[in-house]
């Protein structure tokens, strides 16, 4: 029986550690056994409150003992276990830089391929939302849905793309978290290790890595020589047509032709940018240029409406979507259905298509600051590519200059890119940088690019002449 | 030049597709290249639209050119590709039933372990919503996120695990799409085929299929006998202490201990059940008496709250953590962010902790109704799980009949169920069935376990005698 000593000189809430340490150690209360509630021992015992707590807090700080806030204390598991050495457990991992994840802080950033936030149509979002939260369907939307997607979504997505022309009989579509999620999901189902899979070299890095961490042999093709893919014999092409990322780069139709002739290459097309055209003639997608059907297309509402919802959606053959949802089933069994039932009505009434028009117009006037603000201030000797769409524009600095090396210049100067390492696949752009021209408005747009301007140049004149040859 | 005959017994729609269809097989026209608009050639050629619009459509038709809507109409590709045969392409998969993704229609259905929606609490979700579409944060959550989740969410559910006591000093949290990616992203992380994961048996199939596909090599350890799992020498052990799918069995704190005993082992603990207990104890979680901390511990709101809404998370060591962001960022980029803040608004307002309430009493009420349905129907010899929470109950019939083929009778009857055999892991399970009784009101468990009792009782008459026994 547990009695204190309150002439002794050890004080009351030791003596009730002693008591109970011991009584764990010989093993009279066993692991995951209860301790009295203080309020209830208090008054067994006569003493204050606080004496318990005191006594359980050390309990607690010697490892004896476990709280729970609104459970009570419970005695700990003690040296059973040994500890896990993560670091021997898990296979070593590369170091995974979050591209594109976080804001820059106060810096003129160009280092996110996304829209601005300043864009967002926010009273039409919100209408849209009222329309489903007031709407019959709301408790069904809440439900536990199907993994190929919310059904009116999948019927509203099918049928637009068949208007379109980029969906054929034999076609249907699974509805993922964005087209990052419709890229996994087919590198589970359609790559295993060593196929040899051709990508664009430079490539945005969340594909190389995905690809990569699934075993596959990439193939890195420069953009636009699209004839150099038929002597690997990919299994997969993965091509971004319009305004690729990072490069911006546009594919000819004759260069769409010629992915098409790739023998027994199945293509996937992600035409994540492919609603932002800001000048040129819209050009067929590869899926509706290839007769035998067999492309995958990808799209989403990331790039053109909120990339902080994750709705994308794949419109590919009939036994290439079932697979999809199968995988996505064991993946995350389904996107979230609110998401997809507000971009729905987001779509339907007519808001996304106002809202597309502004981000053309702003886009296109965003284009023409950078590709203005280049011409006036990259040093001689750069040259940049010269998007008709999308976000992103590559720079090549003169060979000599690393745009790795100057990235930290250029921050201190306020000024920040993604380098053309970030972008590799089996060449070198270490002289080759990123600038993501749509998240900023005109003035920051010019800002910015003086600011690098400045950085090269200063860099380029500091180098001796023979390494300027 | 293109020229009609007007005075030709070919019609001038036919002589049209004749000019076109015979100028791309001879190459003039390209692949890709665009028609003329249907009002500017009818200007042009001075004959009415219709008849260019049926010329252009009878070339559809024939597979010469492609129409996009607003865009014009394009000459396709020919011959150049090979259908792919996608049987061929892609290696065989088993097919995969969704399981518990569609509702069953007019049948009284056990078979979806999920929450009623009519006990959706509408009101509180609609407030939260509107909250949040009002603060002043929106823009920022419409906009790209973080892979390790909305940080307001991460912070509160950390914090509140830390008061709760099952996050230790070196722990952190991720935010993924319920716990089925939760799972999806630890086995990324964690298991190389051939690895030894000792899971339930039986078990819910979603973690059965998903470690499967991953090559790890499952060990079925009946529930309550996790002293067989030390001679396998598990490299995980994947459990659900609390009210597991599809047994309903609560682990007790010996069989606790046990699991924590097992020498080298990783542990998951799957919780997703764990807030709804409706009688009993609560027992410390495996992370709780865990001393060494190295147990993963993985939540969701989806079975307590939204399951459309797909937002769950893990808590876990650091070093586990910074892996799964890893793979979080190639997997799909970051979990739905207005899912992810209209749950915060949702627990952090309280409502939650009040929806969590009735969804108690009404799972207590339902777990009674069930547990007296089945002693009532039942046919003699049947036994059955006896759970403290949770959504699902075992049904373990005599040995001689088969659940899965009784299931059309029974679904002929008016009901349905899940058959053991589809959380099988290395036994049989034929005898058994799952019944899950969250989703239905007490008029409807009773009712349906009535058609049940009678459906199994009249097969349990039919046998003969000697197989009785």
């Amino acid at each position: 029986m547990l009695r204190l000593d309150t002439s002794s000189d050890v004080p009351l809430y030791r003596q009730l550690y002693q008591h109970y340490s011991s009584q764990i150690e010989q093993g009279q209360l066993q692991t995951g056994e209860r301790l009295p509630a203080t309020r209830e021992l208090a008054g067994q015992l006569g003493v204050n409150r606080t004496t318990i707590a005191a006594a359980y807090e050390l309990l607690e700080a010697e490892g004896w003992i476990t709280g729970e806030v609104g459970r009570g204390s419970f005695v700990k598991a003690r040296g059973a276990r040994k500890a896990i050495s993560w670091n021997e457990f898990m296979p070593p991992a590369e170091p995974s830089r979050r591209l594109g994840a976080h804001p820059a802080g106060p810096l003129i950033s160009f280092a996110t391929s996304r829209p601005s936030e300043q864009l967002f149509p926010l009273d039409a979002f919100r209408k849209s939302c009222e329309e489903v939260l007031t709407g019959p369907g709301l408790a069904g939307i809440l439900q536990l849905g199907s993994p190929g997607g919310y059904e009116p979504l999948r019927q509203y997505l099918l049928e637009s793309a068949r208007q379109e022309g980029v969906a054929g009989p034999n076609d249907d579509v699974i509805v993922t978290n964005g087209c990052q999620q419709a890229l996994d999901l087919l590198c589970r189902v359609l790559v295993r290790p060593g196929d040899a899979v051709a990508v664009e070299d430079p490539v945005y890095p969340g594909l190389r890595n995905l690809f990569r961490e699934a075993g596959a042999e990439l193939i890195g093709i420069p953009v636009g020589q699209s004839e150099a893919i038929t002597r690997h014999r990919p299994k997969l092409i993965v091509a971004t047509p319009n305004f690729q990322n990072p490069t911006g780069a546009t594919l000819s139709l004759a260069e769409r032709e010629t992915l098409l002739r790739v023998p027994g290459a199945v293509i996937i097309e992600n035409d994540i940018y492919g609603a932002l055209r800001y000048s040129g003639e819209p050009l067929p997608t590869l899926k509706q240029l290839d007769e035998t059907g067999g492309t995958i297309l990808i799209r989403s509402f990331s790039k053109i409406a909120f990339p902080g919802l994750r709705v994308g959606w794949v419109i590919g053959p009939r036994p290439v979507i079932q697979r999809l949802i199968a995988a996505k089933q064991i993946t995350d069994l389904h996107t979230d259905q609110f998401s997809q039932a507000v971009l729905l009505q987001f779509a339907k009434s007519g808001r996304l298509r106002e809202h597309q028009e502004k981000m053309l117009s702003a886009g296109a006037e965003r284009l023409r600051a950078i590709l203005r603000a280049c011409e006036q201030f990259l040093p001689v000797g750069s040259t940049y590519s010269r998007p008709q769409g999308g976000m992103n524009l590559w720079v090549e600095l003169p060979e000599h200059l690393d745009a790795g090396e100057l990235l930290a210049r250029a921050q201190a100067a306020g000024v920040t890119y993604l380098p053309g390492r970030h972008f590799e696949v089996s060449r070198s752009h270490a002289n080759a940088l990123r600038l993501s021209f749509a998240g900023l408005c005109e003035e920051k747009i010019g800002e910015g690019v003086a600011l690098l301007g400045e950085v090269f140049s200063n860099e380029f004149a500091m180098q001796p002449m023979e390494a300027v040859v």
